[in-house]
């Protein structure tokens, strides 16, 4: 056995208990998709130094890597079927690193139904680099797309705004009167994801269209409405902040702009026609997930109009961009 | 419209003409899996420095990129669905690199029917890094495995041996005394792999195992053989090699080690039980690819026993590992 195969059957092996996965032990995985359903698929990824920071637990860093894609199924209405994972690592890498790196993944991946069913190992003299491929499915043709928002459609979103963007201004030293405990939920906000696999059937049986926010709420917002022809007017008042967000923003109203552009937030953000609302707000109440009316779709395709006590708000950079 | 996505438009988007990928213009891509099929799935990728160099064409990158997949989709029996691609790419990458790369790529995706339908671009700090997620359809329950070589089936390979491990060779400035157009051969067999596609359906319906030579013969072999639980003798004469490989083994009979470990063959080495062998034969010939047979599978867990010239062959490191 080699080094690369005694490091799949240690550490891969045991998250690849579906079937299909063949134990790891064949050249590729094989699964019967439910029938009538289409496939949904997304690949995501991390980058030391660019995603995540070189002495971040490798806990967290699992655990994003996954459900940064699950955000993804989620908003366009998809249950998890199971990933694939490449993962490149230093020669020499740490085994402890790995140890809970898959041990975190494992239970991720049994937490949301979406089992490992095959990857690719490989040495690199550069970051450590995580690609996700996971698949979902749906029954046929009810995949939410971003295009489908019509005028008089209500805008919700899920959750609550600008934590992970706070999150890792902390950790760069950014907000330096943060209280300890609030740091640390923010923080971790950043570091661990809460992809809204929950409200993923709720949102596929009333949205029109959906995304899920990742860039950044404006920039997302902006793209749901380009693709839909559509715009908004948001008052960032209405947005669904947490109460020491809000506090933030109250003592420091420059922060809306890092909670409105900074991303990660893997909420879901998506337009509902008016006669399914209340239906959808029962349906994210049975899921347990919070969602917040903010607006209404008007037609036109100007960008959305963000204002914020009153006042326009002019975004320097609304999405995030890696050129 | 951001860096990212400009990127994304100029040179991704001409690749996704497939209904299902929606113009990469959403969160994920959906696809209708053939009804009664199952889907298979691997994932392969490139990291430069590793598995390419920094000057290598990058036409040659992407080919390669999306065909290793593709030869593990062939072994298995499966024909190509299409691919996500990972791509983590400098700032300040060279666009005429990307160019060439997307170029070929498109030329590929259409000519193995395998389109692009999604993907994720990234920044790096560190070397270029490439991930395929190729999938694809067999009829419910028929992927070849690694796992079913029965004593008394005959084992083939496809294609020659060794050409891309001595194209490697030349590369790094060994066989210095290699003719030009040998020379220049190998090495296309080094960066370009011609993946068996046209043997998938071949295999599918006679061979009993397989697997596609990515990691060595020798250690491919004992890949195979270890998961069936059976063992083969291979007398090395026996193997497929062109002309101008032969004539170096007479010159250097060393050479031989190279050839039967150095991997990235990507030839389909599988079983065939004898009544099926004439068959298998024909299909191959109308699939227009040779395949030759180099031995006959025994009953036993030894490790297969390679034979040169009547002496035994011992080797030093059967298999590549990346650890």
């Amino acid at each position: 056995m080699s080094a690369e195969d005694d490091l799949i059957a240690r550490y891969f092996k045991p998250l690849a208990s579906h079937p299909g996965a063949l134990g790891l032990a064949d050249d590729c995985a094989a699964i019967a998709p439910p029938a009538g359903h289409d496939l949904v698929l997304k690949t995501d990824g991390l980058i030391e130094g660019v995603h995540f920071f070189p002495d971040d637990p490798s806990d967290g860093v699992a655990r994003k890597a996954l459900r940064v894609n699950l955000s993804d199924l989620a908003a366009k209405g998809a249950q998890p079927l199971g990933f694939l994972l490449a993962i490149a690592l230093r020669k020499g890498f740490s085994e402890s690193w790995l140890a809970v790196f898959t041990r975190a993944l494992g239970e991720d991946a049994a937490a949301y139904a979406c089992p490992l069913l095959g990857g690719d190992t490989d040495s690199t003299p550069g970051p450590i680099s995580i690609s996700v491929m996971a698949f979902g499915s749906l029954p046929q043709g009810t995949m939410v797309r971003r295009n489908g928002a019509r005028a008089g459609d209500l805008l919700f979103v899920s959750g609550a705004l600008g934590e992970a963007a706070l999150g890792l201004a902390a950790l760069r030293g950014k907000l330096p009167a943060l209280a300890a405990d609030t740091r640390e939920r923010l923080v971790g906000r950043y570091r661990v994801p809460q992809p809204r696999t929950a409200l993923a059937e709720a949102v596929r049986t009333h949205a029109s269209a959906a995304i899920d926010i990742s860039d950044g709420f404006a920039g997302d917002l902006a793209k749901l409405c380009g693709a839909s022809g559509v715009t908004v007017a948001i008052d960032c008042e209405r947005l669904p902040l947490a109460g020491d967000v809000r506090a933030l923003v109250a003592a420091e109203p420059g922060t809306i702009e890092t909670i409105v552009t900074g991303g990660e937030d893997y909420e879901i953000l998506c337009t509902v026609p008016p006669a399914k609302a209340d239906s959808f707000r029962s349906a994210a109440s049975r899921a347990d997930v919070p969602v917040t009316e903010i607006g209404t779709v008007e037609p036109g395709d100007a960008a959305p109009r963000l204002a914020f006590r009153g006042r326009p708000l002019t975004l320097v950079r609304p999405s995030w961009s890696h050129f």
